[in-house]
């Protein structure tokens, strides 16, 4: 199978394997299924130790080739870059319209105020801006964020609570090494995949909820092995189905049932959801890490992103993390804390829910004139996207007629983190973030022509 | 010993154990060295899972509580904050003058330079910098880095090959988890210890070299199971004794004599050396990871920070890091490739290394005029910083007189990671960095008073 493994130069002989496993699966020549030769058998056949093999088997597992089932082996599971599973800004040029539940509006964001905000620090703060930050994030900013989520949401933390950091994923990961190793986070699937996929590749153990349809499997998560559930209650991503009260609560009384147990509440996009929940957090049971940004609700070119930590987790953190904070600029740490005060996010964040809101109904009015009564629509003030059933097809026929009219489709499987389960849920998830009103008709258009 | 074990609510047992043996290490009332109690026997005695025990053990070690010593147990080996280990900018208010080997002088940046760029990007990029960030930073931002490296120390690379992110620390980690678990991270002992608590805290196996004194040590390095070495060649920090070009080619040939190994060239501190070598990087073997930031040689307010890899690493990290990417801002990162381009950096840089110079010059002045024939200076163009004996003392007892007269000193011993190991170099290691002309002098006295 693979006798062409020849020493290198300065190249380890498991990365040369690895290399030449991983291109055999990305070009497709070895196909997703198929079982890979056992480690010993492979390293006699090829001259080399089974360590070499085991190292290149175990990174072609982190970086997503190949997974490990108990008994049957190693199975290539492969998800290639131009599937659907790859991020949003990554489309291909002949592609006219992507229906991206990810995508999000940037043209209405107030530039000149903003710049305005940036302008006065830059020459006013003096030298401050470039000394030394704060290594939990800049006071300033921590206070403002405080102080706009307690009036947004009810949410009561002190500022020394709230750890700033450069994007939602590292402040995941600097969380996820003050659990013991053997700890497990938790995911339903399907789910924004990209934070399970960064967990992973810091080997960090996670424990998938089995693919359920609807709402939340509260009995699935008391059978989990796992003790950090990642969840965000607001929409369940790519679901747009919240949980309620009750299943908050529920979620809540699992965390306080056991030691070690805690809720991670991603609440990225609660601020572009119509009518946000009041969060898990509120209910004060010191076991819940409220996670947020200004990624999804205002720029993805702004990392500065935050958490708030109950008091236990906060001094393990301080402790853990003496040196290490991957912080944004003091510049943009103070932008933010400034737009936070003087209402620039509030106003902005009320424009985008007006303007999603409006896209979700032309889209809502445009699928129903395209596909008339074949279309089962949901829209549960999600966001960004809503999701839709269209009548005696599959969600994948319907998204191969649409790649062949040049329109991007996803659906429920493509947020699947666990190729060997099978999603009983296929709806298409139809995203119009940062779609023009132009583009969502020449794509429902598009879509829709085989169907009249 | 820890009778009071009390479950609290919302706490683990495991998380109140740690807790309450670390507040008996910070306070003191349990004395480095002391050996813990075996984890059965402790397990045994507070009626909890051995389980508890090992995991609050675990963390104690994490967090730099205690070490574990085949054969010999647990034992206490804590640097409390108050010590010289603390981050430069963590000072006591009784302190007049800190003689910090970390400080850097912001005072001389050009703010309304820097600011102008800053303003000409948020007026004039349109909306382009709130749109999608690239994951390995703006081509911009790259492209201007690699033409800079080029033109400051022959380093050729492409764009391509240059990921950015939110400071060294956070690139450091991102590169860790590439290789496979069982890889070992060398470090020289004594070395700025942040790059090592950092993998620490991700739990990535580090392996130290014996400390030496003053050459680096070969054979130690043929001798180390580790495969990753970290180091910065010009200047070794604590030593300021830069690799020569014989241990460079050394240093080279050993990464070159095994798959797997690498270097890392940690030349972060480099722009502000007097006169830098050859990069080992250039030697261009294929097995350095050459790692820069503005941290140092500019403002450690800015997180932006580069590291250049081989293209076999290249590809695995693309590959791991499909959607992690801890970045600063797209302003900030285009601000920088600006002031790159524009002369700004190199500019700054040529001033504050003639700055430093004169700081060093005045501070070896009067540390001459202060102690006269009993100081023994060393001064090898290092940035800082110099390192320096008085005879027939300690670096200890000096350290101990200074902080009678209100001034932190810091020592080779300063920077052990290694607590079991001792530290056969009493010089001091001075630095100037952050402190005026003024301070220099006022800091001298005070240390001197005594010997006159």
């Amino acid at each position: 199978m693979y006798t062409k493994l020849e020493k290198t130069k300065g190249k380890s002989l498991y990365i040369a394997l690895y290399e030449s496993i991983s291109a055999d699966i990305a070009s497709g020549r070895i196909k997703n299924g198929t079982r890979l030769p056992a480690r010993r058998a492979l390293a006699l056949s090829l001259g080399v130790s089974q360590n070499t093999v085991d190292s290149a088997y175990k990174m072609l597992m982190d970086t997503g080739y190949i997974i490990s089932i108990p008994r049957r082996g190693y199975i290539v599971s492969f998800n290639s870059p131009s599937n659907d599973t790859s991020a949003p800004w990554e489309t291909s040029a002949h592609e006219q319209v992507v229906f991206s539940p990810n995508g999000i509006d940037i043209s209405h964001i107030n530039r000149v105020s903003y710049a305005k905000v940036m302008r006065d620090i830059v020459y006013n703060d003096g030298t401050d801006i470039f000394s030394y930050v704060d290594k939990g994030g800049e006071f300033e900013l921590r206070s403002a964020i405080s102080k706009y989520l307690y009036s947004f949401r009810g949410v009561k933390c002190s500022p020394d609570s709230i750890i700033i950091g450069a994007g939602a994923e590292y402040l995941l990961c600097s969380l996820a090494v003050l659990f013991p190793p053997e700890c497990s986070f938790i995911f339903e699937n399907p789910c924004d995949t990209h934070f399970y996929r960064t967990l992973a590749a810091y080997r960090i153990a996670t424990d998938i909820l089995p693919a359920g349809t609807g709402r939340f499997d509260i009995d699935a998560l008391n059978a989990s092995s796992g003790s950090i559930l990642f969840i965000d209650p607001d929409a369940r991503f790519p679901r747009n189905e919240p949980l309620n009260e009750d299943e908050r609560r529920a979620a809540a009384e699992w965390a306080n049932a056991a030691d070690g147990r805690y809720i991670i509440e991603n609440c990225c996009d609660s601020e572009i959801i119509y009518e946000p929940h009041e969060p898990i957090f509120n209910l004060d049971t010191g076991k819940v890490i409220y996670l947020g940004s200004f990624s999804r609700s205002f720029s993805p070119a702004l990392k500065t992103s935050y958490m708030i930590l109950p008091p236990e987790l906060l001094s393990v953190w301080k402790s853990k993390h003496v040196y290490y904070y991957a912080l944004t600029s003091k510049t943009e740490q103070f932008a933010i804390a400034e737009f936070l005060n003087n209402g620039g996010f509030t106003k902005h964040y009320k424009a985008v829910r007006k303007l999603y809101k409006e896209k979700r109904e032309l889209l809502a009015e445009s699928l129903i004139s395209g596909f008339g009564s074949s279309i089962d629509l949901q829209d549960n003030h999600g966001s960004t996207y809503l999701t839709a059933r269209i009548k005696e097809h599959t969600a994948d026929e319907i998204k191969q007629l649409a790649r062949l009219n040049g329109v991007k489709l996803f659906s429920m499987r493509s947020f699947n983190i666990d190729p060997a389960s099978a999603i009983d849920d296929d709806r298409l998830v139809i995203g119009i973030g940062d779609l023009s009103r132009e583009d969502i008709k020449i794509g429902v258009q598009l879509i829709s022509r085989n169907f009249k």
